[in-house]
């Protein structure tokens, strides 16, 4: 397993898992002279704790963050690489029995096989490792450092639940996303449509039964020219790490697939001038000319797959035997991972405008804000 | 520009553009004992060259693919670094100049404005460099490497039109796209559905317009266990190398976008016994598990947006004065780019698997099958 | 600061500093089911400890190494990224205001001085943050899970003070450096030339000043044919990893500097047949020829410059006044950091040898061993 | 061969060996608007050649660059990645047959045996491939690109014979060093020493031998504060690129290993005041501390190996067989490789301090100047 730093000028290392000692992140790439604080990161953290609504899994994570690394004795960051790290709560024994006694049987539309096949039976079969959803609290905690950086160059980014089941949100402005989003426990800033897709989702939970969605994020205040053409445009750096994400399927930009339906003399937008500079009537290029950001709002869309654990029994592989088997019934879990996604998506954005920007300006110039 | 190299074990560096001398690729992680000969390379280029049909831009671009470093006396490959240049034909002067008197305007949708805002006055107007689709000589003739050594591996990767405003190709195997792929100037294995494709094509060239489509890949052959958690999944590098083409708005995987719309009882694909090996009932997973290959087919989607380049007049900014302007009708370029991508896609996919087949096998015992 | 992360395929990435939380090492590209222990990261570290003798610095670094992520129920790793932390010592506050105290001034030989210029006054000026020995904390953790899978290959190595202030061990082999190398505080395997050494030092000592030395490294049993050309020759990254160690001025390989004192003839190695393998009479390659192992010992040297702070008043700068000040004597420190020092050198040849393994042989074939 | 890229903003990508079709390189990360023509790249080319003088062997390479990448319409650089083709002449056929005839007996000395081991029995045993010093024409034409970028920021390098076979030139500062370095066949600027190091070559040369010698490097006019700890130091990448030149077995930085011989309190450089800026009186420190740039002249050395073709008969192995054979002697080859190499010192250090300000002032910046 090599693959678990991204970023290039501002890079992201973590590791860790459910049932370690914790999980931690290494932001390296951090200018000097920036406030930042335990509550910055917890606040970040919080959006991604299970448990906030029915739609959640019941499990309790009480995931306090800790930087260890990276600032002064005046509470700013120094040019050092920060370092933060979540501790796992105990209760350790009662769940680590559980895993063991399923552990030979392999879930349905999990990693856990995959696991299994590229590291051997010494793969951690204890909660699934680095293939659980869990791993994504050293990427949240890493954005959240990028998150500060990029609050002084005044770039924003928000992601929400833009379709779940079916069910879509209205396209609304940055503005009014912003106004919105967090109102109610799925993300969704299309408060009408919300309680319709909350409804839906409830009744799957009662099917014992999980189902998927949309998440959309936006960027706004991205200044034109960041990405680096040819292979590592920023749209495609972008899209590694929304891809990079478990249960995501797809990404998009702007019109995104709808671009199969368009013809060219819709699909171009517009530019026009204002206020002497260069804007565009509409945005299907999502932010996006030849992969560089054009000023416009970044709109990227990633499809979330339903959670694989369900409480309807399925077929199985029992890998020890390896002879077919049927997995019982599994009752704890979230129906739908949306509402705890988007921070994650949010956090990956932030990494690579970031690191973008870095290459775009320099480390010298990015500091001397402080 | 710094973004000009793909891969990490296999690696795909590229430079050149449309009115410069050439363009080149240097393919460096090549195992020795290869044979590659100018003819490989040459099949590959030859999917993408313009004028093969009525689809495409009427301008000729006679590639001819010389390898001129890598390979021993025996025609072998040495372990060394491949080289290939395409030399670009000449008849310059006459479009350059072409391209000097309309250099003041923006063309809309193109990447054009962009790369002005990145590298300023002196961006390569003469074609847009880097932002033309000649770019990608560089990717088929490094993917045209990869497929050599993936071949050995008995591992096989195809695209093909999927989508084409609108009108889709039904579901097909590979065997069936293998056998039908190539018999249509659009490239489309549903022979039925490409004639209704290209009549529709046909009437939007007549409007002066163009249109975009969808490109699938499908890989077989892969072993399970490919791809490095958390980052970098196969599934992320391939979004990543599928993204950077441009013209791509979005990517997707298996069921893909249409995993919002599903349960997780629809959605998982259940496990069974196959000789002795675990296989998949259903592909909604398109063969990866946590971004790491379940040994059943890649089944992977691009978003292919129009060309950008139309025959009908458009609202355009004179880079000059920063006073918006019309642009007047452009009449040469391709109306859609889908039967003239499809190789760059291969390309990618190729790079990106055989990439992550080096991480996996190491060099050593992919160099030994020779 | 973007450095932080040494190695391709086996990676360590680092952070921490003096008197913040604490230091930690996130080591990628582990396979599973190698045992891991904190006692075996204690060893390595232990070696690194001051105040082990009369030659190190008298302060006390109680450094206990807590693995947190990356080890399974059963105490081996799973192939995923393993995470160590080494908490700081409380005592804090009296130590931060004597930094706080000299602040003002540079100290002459010390990385401060950049540090400041870099990353301006937010720098870690208390301890001077990531420019402290102190930071090698995290590359030899990192360096102990190296050790741990490199010794499952036979692969050994050791390094130890070859020279202090001018008077030099004589030249032994691996075998002999193994039995001895441990035997005196200095770490120097020639006994007698230790006593000589130690001498001189607290000689030194007396005066107030410091000395500097040189350390060989020597690798046993690595396989002939690591190492990447043409840029990432495994010379060329040990080089690499060995002179970001902070006081090392130089670094050689085999008869090093002196093969501008050879003749061609007396230079190369004469090959012979020794149990149907290829050997060498003599070792001036210091075990590489064009930078790839030839299966000889690897025999590597580097440069330690005397320890900058010294109990004898220097000219100095006040960063605030930018006026030349005289900066007192200052009392705690080593008297040469050879000693501890090797350890460092032991995990960055370590890294280097077990990441250039890997390219080799693939993740594969090195978890397979399990 | 996965290793043929120096460099990580500013990006080198070489390929090529003596008996293929030619080599090339792709320099990504030049900004745009820089002057850029065949002239300046063979201006460095040709100081590489061989047969300028009795020094060198006789063989005559006709290197003619041509730039086929990256330059626009007005001749300046675009932003797009540089690529330079120099094309091996012809005569191929004798030169074949020739190697064919002894490729079954290692040369000792050389990395025939270890590309053996390595690539296996399809390594490029014609002239070694990329083993050869041949391969250095892709670094110095990558070298020449970073220098035009350089120059426009005021940095210079230079590097100069200081060594040969015992014999040293005198220390000069870099004004008088710039004015006799290119003033006779062995680049060494001290002109009496010179002379007598040429008599000392040729009398070694009708021996049949060859000999090494110590190339100097001084880059003035670098900026203080680059280079990125704690891996990246600039020191660590400098010394990483020279290290990885064909034939050096050593590198080291201002005092060197000298500083091994010095007390504290002669090695730190005493700071004070000039013209409002910090300088030092001394620079045992090279130009660097704690691996960042201190604003003073770098000065670097590296220790170069006789030739290991001779022209007396060697032990040897005819790997067809693996027995013991006599090599006879071989009379084509430079008798000393240190007037040839200055040139590769000089591209190697200049590709990395490009590198590293780029990281320091971002690609907006850096453009700007143009």
């Amino acid at each position: 397993m090599f693959g678990n730093t991204f970023g290039r000028l501002f890079r992201v290392t973590t590791c860790g898992e459910s049932y370690g000692g914790g999980l931690a992140v290494i932001a390296d790439g951090v200018p000097a002279g920036i406030r930042l604080t335990n509550e910055m990161i917890q606040e970040e953290l919080d959006k991604r704790k299970p448990g906030q609504s029915e739609l959640d899994s019941p499990r309790k994570e009480a995931d306090i963050a800790k930087i260890f690394a990276g600032i002064g004795q005046e509470g700013l960051t120094t040019g050092a690489p920060v370092g933060i790290i979540v501790h796992n709560v105990d209760m350790h024994a009662i769940h680590v029995e559980q895993y063991r006694k399923v552990k030979h049987l392999f879930r349905p539309g999990h990693a856990e096989y995959t696991f299994f096949v590229k590291y051997g039976e010494h793969y951690d079969w204890c909660g699934a490792g680095r293939a659980s959803g869990r791993e994504t609290v050293g990427r949240v905690a890493g954005g959240a450092v990028a998150k500060q950086v990029l609050l002084r160059e005044n770039i924003e980014v928000l992601a929400y639940v833009k379709e779940s089941f079916g069910i879509k949100a209205r396209d609304m402005g940055f503005d009014e996303v912003k106004k919105n989003y967090r109102k109610n426990p799925l993300n969704c800033p299309d408060l009408a449509a919300a309680e319709k897709m909350i409804a839906k989702i409830l009744k799957i939970k009662e099917e014992g039964d999980t189902c998927g969605g949309v998440v959309e994020i936006i960027a706004r205040g991205v200044p034109a020219g960041l990405g680096e053409p040819v292979f590592d445009k920023l749209s495609a750096t972008i899209a590694h790490g929304l891809m990079s994400i478990g249960a995501v399927k797809g990404v998009e930009i702007g019109a995104g697939f709808g671009v199969a339906r368009l013809k060219g003399s819709e699909c171009n937008d517009p530019p026009y001038i204002k206020n002497g500079q260069i804007r565009f009537r509409t945005n299907n290029a999502g932010g996006f000319l030849g992969g560089i950001t054009n000023g416009e709002d970044l709109v990227i869309r990633m499809a979330v797959k339903p959670t694989p654990t369900i409480s309807i029994a399925q077929d199985s592989i029992d890998k020890s035997t390896m002879k077919e088997e049927r997995l019982a019934a599994i009752t704890r879990r979230d129906v739908t991972i949306c509402p705890r996604i988007y921070p994650v998506a949010e956090a990956m954005v932030r990494i690579a405008v970031l690191d973008a920007l870095f290459m775009w300006k320099g480390w010298e110039a990015l500091q001397k804000k402080s």
